[in-house]
């Protein structure tokens, strides 16, 4: 088990001793719950459908999401995190546990009135501070059945099960590698399950995870104009 | 002005003397040339239209995009690349000129048929080689008048000028720089002009650019399976 943390500006991974945290990227599968893409009248996905989030966008456990001002609906989306352990490329299904560092919590926090205006998801999940990820990555458990729980202000908003994914955390891994080199330390988050919804300035929201821990982060506004 | 390289795996800028070339993230405007946006019969967009390429895309002058074996249809696009200087966030149109390091020439070769199936544009641009950079960075250039030309086994494909864009650079720079912090070499892709084709394994593809230079790279299969 590892913590991330922040010292003197640099992310770290640390256990009994502490290493550089530097992933190149953050990987983002949309639409993988069943019971996510039924909310949204959506057609299952035959392969997973991605999109990038900037590493620019990193924040950890406690810390503030920033609400932009050129925004008026910021939704959190918990999700379960991968975070890679070695470089890799087109990894079979079969290696990609061998891959696989552990197993974190992330919020794909997306302006939605963005989302929905530019089609391309890019701009909604950028800003700064929208990706937060943490507290901890958990070594040697079972993703295959973890519950996702995420609660605005302690009341409980989202509600899924990673059993219920369209594509396993390994398909998704070997499929990603199956396009692009993944580092060490690069973070994959691996879908939404349902019960989306808005994030307003003031706000505590927390994901909760089996086995690995809640991550907890605040909304603020932006000061700097 | 700065040659991009690579010694023993590291991607250096080298001038009189070298340094690390660490672009954190690669940051594209989509439909940004008014006559590309024509030939396409869309709308003029009023807002940048932003999407990421992932860093392992990266190649340098004279090495091969390779020709992904989940495509029918991969195409070149010949763009002015902006390389950035310093960290920076929330630049104003007038300070763009000084957090950039210079201007190079990019590539952002696209998987056609896989972006037009997923919509989001990311899975089609984010291969393994699918984004030459270089081989130069200049600066005390003006961006704003620059012939760029596209050529597939030296034949003239893609045409523009930088005065044709609808967003400039620094209106480019502004705006991302808005949504995300860039970090020191950060690359931002500017668009295409009109002229998109087709590659095909074994081509040589060309662009040229005022002032800059040319950028020439090469198509080969993926034998890797």
């Amino acid at each position: 088990m590892y913590r991330i943390i922040r010292e003197d500006g640099l992310w770290l991974l640390k256990d009994n001793e502490k290493e550089p945290f530097n992933p190149t990227k953050i990987v983002c599968v949309g639409l993988n719950y069943k019971a996510h893409a039924k909310e949204l009248n959506m057609a299952l996905p035959d392969e997973p459908l991605l999109f990038l989030k900037p590493t620019s966008a990193l924040i950890l456990n406690e810390e503030y999401i920033i609400y932009p001002k050129s925004s008026k609906r910021v939704d959190y989306e918990g999700e379960l995190a991968i975070v890679i352990g070695k470089t890799c490329k087109k990894v079979s299904y079969k290696d990609a546990k061998d891959v696989i560092l552990g197993f974190s919590i992330g919020n794909d926090v997306t302006a939605r009135d963005l989302q929905k205006k530019d089609i391309q998801f890019t701009r909604s999940k950028s800003f700064d501070t929208f990706c937060p990820v943490g507290p901890i990555v958990v070594k040697d458990i079972d993703p295959s059945n973890l519950n996702i729980k995420t609660y605005v202000n302690k009341e409980l908003k989202q509600q899924g099960n990673t059993s219920d994914m369209i594509f396993d955390v390994y398909e998704i891994v070997s499929f990603i590698s199956s396009i692009m080199t993944l580092n060490k330390h690069d973070i994959i988050l691996t879908g939404t399950p349902p019960g989306i919804g808005p994030l307003n300035i003031s706000n505590e929201v927390k994901i909760e995870i089996d086995s690995i821990g809640v991550l907890t982060n605040y909304i603020k506004e932006d000061v700097e104009g």
